[in-house]
């Protein structure tokens, strides 16, 4: 099964299009986790427990994990493993090396953890973008427009009669293998989304930035005119600042907000 | 000491802008290494003990580490604590994320494991590379002009009457706090080079290629016209086809390469 397809099977079985993003910041991990002996590994398996009936995958930024140190290697693979087969695995790194060093980054992130996807930063061209497309059943999702301010400063200079980013949508589904590669872009980006999704009906994207980046889940939808879509959602989600009593109370009302924001994107689908 | 301080201080000290990659690809390590318990990290003792006479500072391209799976941490951790105080000691990530993540990335890097500088990718714009910016003794060194082919694809092209690389350079420069940040072009891009450091006379540029990419070191030379440039060696130096009879075998072969290499480059420094 290509990747594409995995995409589609998630979204299907899940009922979902959304992503929750393991981002276990350790400041703001509830308390009740901190006890356990490793509480990054204990609070991603709550939240996938408490998440996995209402989202199509799960989106993991390795800084969080590699921030852990000697922790990093048995918290990434632990929570990997913990997310049912039939869910996406996203590993965000947003790397992009030369080909040969690439390859490492490919075989650790896809053959070895076992992840699906990978976030690719795609400033240095062609040959740091390809090692990640050899696999068929394996994909990427190529830095498009970013959800950050700074996505202004290169990614929406003008080059000739495009915008850059645009140059980089190109390029990618022109370097593209076996329908693989998809695109992150911003929630923020609400005009440029509905262009992109009209221009290329089979686009497959990945939108970070609903929740604690603060955009219109509402505004959002209404500009997506593609299917294979992601929404990810990370703090807004897997963070409160409420007091949990336990760990099943704290499952109990992230898996709720997960419903609530699943029930949201399926109905805005359904009525666009 | 600010950063660029402390290049002038390694330059100076070792008599050497030679910088050696420490990228411990397993399929290369000379098999003498393989029996021991952590080859990686006995690998890069051995190169570091070998050359640290002839050598600026070491690079790590946190692939090759990652790559380690459980052994990531011990392997980078023991080989960051083996490289003398007076080195640089660089981090080649190549990172780039939204703020709040890419502080994650700087403490890791510049305060856990005590990386002098580390490798950025702009893509992301000013708030992805500015968390990298906060420590006065801290650098970086920004994807300008990789050496790899894939640098044409974005890198060079037009935005008006700049390239893309330039862009990217002038506004680094403008958000530099403490005279820290640096760029990486290339070895392959002599007349950019040129270009670029007769500009910007103060600029620092960390450039790979030569060795294994088959750049030319006498051009190369000709081309750099500052005083603040680190040229890198990986492969070049650290792998060889011999086989060799014991650890002191490697490290006496090891040594004289990058002294020679080291000789090459100072002598043509002199003259130019």
């Amino acid at each position: 099964m290509n990747y594409s397809e995995k995409i589609k099977q998630a979204i299907k079985k899940s009922r979902s299009n959304l992503i929750i993003g393991l981002d276990p910041d350790l400041k703001k991990i509830p308390e009740i986790f901190l006890k356990k002996k490793n509480p990054v590994l204990e609070f991603n398996k709550s939240v996938i427990n408490a998440t996995k009936d209402f989202s199509a995958g799960y989106k993991l930024n390795l800084a969080f994990y590699e921030a852990l140190g000697k922790g990093f290697h048995e918290s990434l693979r632990g929570t990997v493993e913990h997310i049912p087969g039939s869910r996406l695995k996203i590993c965000d790194g947003k790397r992009g090396d030369i080909g040969n060093t690439d390859e490492y980054y490919a075989k650790s992130y896809f053959d070895e953890y076992g992840f699906d996807s990978m976030t690719v930063n795609p400033y240095m061209g062609r040959d740091s973008v390809e090692p990640f497309l050899s696999r068929r059943d394996k994909g990427i999702y190529v830095l498009a427009l970013t959800s950050n301010p700074g996505s202004e400063d290169f990614q929406q200079i003008r080059t000739g009669k495009k915008f850059f980013y645009e140059r980089v949508i190109e390029k990618c589904i022109e370097w593209d293998r076996y329908g693989q590669t998809g695109f992150v872009i911003g929630a923020n980006h609400t005009s440029l989304i509905k262009k992109i999704t009209t221009k290329y009906k089979n686009i497959s994207i990945l939108i970070p930035g609903i929740g604690a980046q603060g955009n219109d889940i509402d505004a959002l939808m209404k500009n997506i005119k593609n299917n294979i879509f992601l929404v990810n959602s990370s703090r807004g989600i897997i963070f409160d600042s409420s007091k949990f009593t336990s760990i099943a109370d704290y499952e109990e009302k992230t898996g709720s907000k997960a419903e609530a924001l699943n029930d949201i994107i399926n109905s805005k689908k359904r009525n666009r």
